[in-house]
């Protein structure tokens, strides 16, 4: 293989291993794993997952569901309140797929009654703390909602669903698992007040670095974290994964070596990375580990004191130990280690060898 | 036009206005406009620039010259140190293409003097003050890669090339034009040093900031903006343009109104913006100013007090004035001005419309 080219090189069996484990985690206490497919978009990928026992799978777009749907994936979430002027793309869909949409407002329910040509199934999304989108759990607006819902003949309430995201500001494991504990307190409220003129819905919770630390997942029917398979320097940073857990590297061609400055010169920018970094508290942004690829574009561990300090459109810049430098020359490969595999892995969307 | 996803919306009057603008001054100051084709990478905008008299032109990365060469550009630079993995792709253009490239180290000339199949035209790139690649004014490297470029075969020198992508850091429009003046210092006194062992060079200078604000190109002979055909709110924010010479905005549909929170989210993230921003002192990020549009797909004056304040992979966060919000729901849609278009162009390069 002759890498030319910033690629995305993912590790198949730390792949496996990352849904395995999640999977196992999942099994052992009795919440169905509906991963985020968002983080891959990779069909290779995806048949891992089906390997591993996966059958049902969460992603953020519709354009991401037909891509899946065309694979053979038959019960998707779209996790993303339902965007009204995709209503035509979502009407095209086999009936055989299940689809289930995500509304975050009677607006949105009314809608769908009016205009849905199949049935669907609708979790009403609920903000427990990370402010993006959502209803906050006392919202008047939920019970008229489910009572729509309810004598809808095109739409099911599945559940209620929220995406704990601030625990990407959490500051380590206590922080993380307290803000899961807010979330399941706030969704188990929803259940009790609601399930006995609703029976039969679910409780679906998202996000990585939560399900990752996690070993208490009562009173959730789902989870759906997504990152996991791939990991990354952020949550590594988040104390979600180990170094070695991280299962994608993005191999860059080195073009200038600036040894008087002990840095060097790699293609790959923001337009393959993206412009994600993790802030030090001394101004210093880091864009990325460096690693060293070997001849079967395996990696090494992260070359200590070697960062990716700097991005523009496609060039990175590394600071890197005067002997380590050494070792490289223009014409070499350098692996990095990306702060959010999510954004990576879609910029090098058609940049992807699976190892 | 039924617009469902995040689009990006080009201003083709404002575009010719913006080449036109730039390509006048360039001409009033007798040098050559070799515009940056790396912001847009689109061949409609590409069709503009050759209406406007641009025959010769920039692009970052071997891909893109193949691109622009397939497009039927003939004469075309490839600013990025020279990527010798990419050897072979060089090799198979056309040899009636005149692909100009970059190098920062002798590595380099002797790897293209012993691999190169073709005649090339060599610039070598110097660090004027940016710190990203090229050779320091007085590096003794740039006089024997001068004495192995006029013994090759296969080399020509074409002249010294420099990006002073340090304006993007300047505080105003002194600071930009001394960076400007201290760069063109630096690159005047190799000229005087080596012109007369090796004539007939070229001085080729980069950067929008400074080429929008300045008027004084003496000295050089070409010059490589490439973001002013866009512009964005980096480049006003840095005094380099106005709002409403802005050429481009991502409409994105609204898809949740948050009343309680002044805020709404859009479809409309990370992979269609970007991550880039603009931080205030207070630790506000901006991501991008709202603007309203109109039937034809035209926009307002940006919103006051609305702003782009958080993106991730799918949603954006926007804060507005309650009155203003009043006049959005869900279904809608949104204009962004984009901070850093050439990443935004980048990622929505199939999802693009020329207006």
């Amino acid at each position: 293989m002759n890498i030319t080219q910033p690629t995305l090189l993912i590790d198949s069996s730390k792949v496996r291993m990352n849904i395995r484990n999640m999977k196992q985690k999942a099994d052992r206490h009795h919440v169905l794993l509906r991963p985020h497919f968002k983080t891959h978009q990779n069909l290779e990928v995806a048949e891992i997952f089906r390997k591993e026992g996966i059958e049902k799978i969460t992603v953020s777009s519709i354009t991401m569901a037909k891509q899946m749907a065309e694979a053979g994936w038959t019960d998707i979430t779209v996790a993303f309140p339902f965007n009204m002027r995709e209503i035509e793309d979502l009407n095209q869909f086999n009936p055989a797929i299940h689809i289930n949409l995500l509304v975050d407002s009677m607006l949105q329910v009314r809608f769908l009654n009016k205009h849905l040509r199949q049935n669907h199934v609708v979790f009403i999304e609920i903000d427990t703390g990370y402010h993006r989108t959502g209803l906050q759990v006392n919202d008047p607006e939920i019970a008229g909602m489910l009572l729509e819902i309810a004598s809808s003949t095109v739409l099911q309430m599945g559940g209620f669903l929220t995406h704990a995201g601030q625990t990407y500001q959490a500051r380590g494991k206590n922080e993380t698992l307290e803000i899961m504990e807010e979330s399941r307190e706030q969704l188990v409220r929803l259940k009790q007040r609601f399930q006995r003129y609703h029976p039969g819905f679910i409780l679906s919770y998202g996000d990585t670095p939560s399900c990752s630390m996690s070993e208490d997942f009562r009173d959730f029917d789902e989870i759906r974290p997504g990152n996991f398979v791939y990991y990354d320097v952020m949550q590594y940073h988040l104390g979600a994964c180990s170094l070695s857990e991280i299962a994608v590297v993005v191999a860059c061609p080195v073009v200038s070596v600036m040894k008087t400055r002990s840095e060097m010169a790699i293609y790959g920018g923001a337009v393959h990375l993206s412009k994600e970094y993790i802030a030090a508290d001394d101004g210093f942004k880091l864009f990325g580990y460096v690693v060293r690829l070997n001849q079967a574009f395996g990696w090494t561990e992260t070359i200590p004191g070697a960062y990716v300090y700097q991005l523009s459109q496609e060039h990175g810049l590394i600071k890197m130990p005067e002997k380590e430098l050494a070792l490289f020359q223009p014409g070499d490969l350098a692996g990095i280690l990306p702060i959010h595999s999510c954004l990576t892995a879609n910029l090098l969307k058609n940049k992807t060898v699976l190892l």
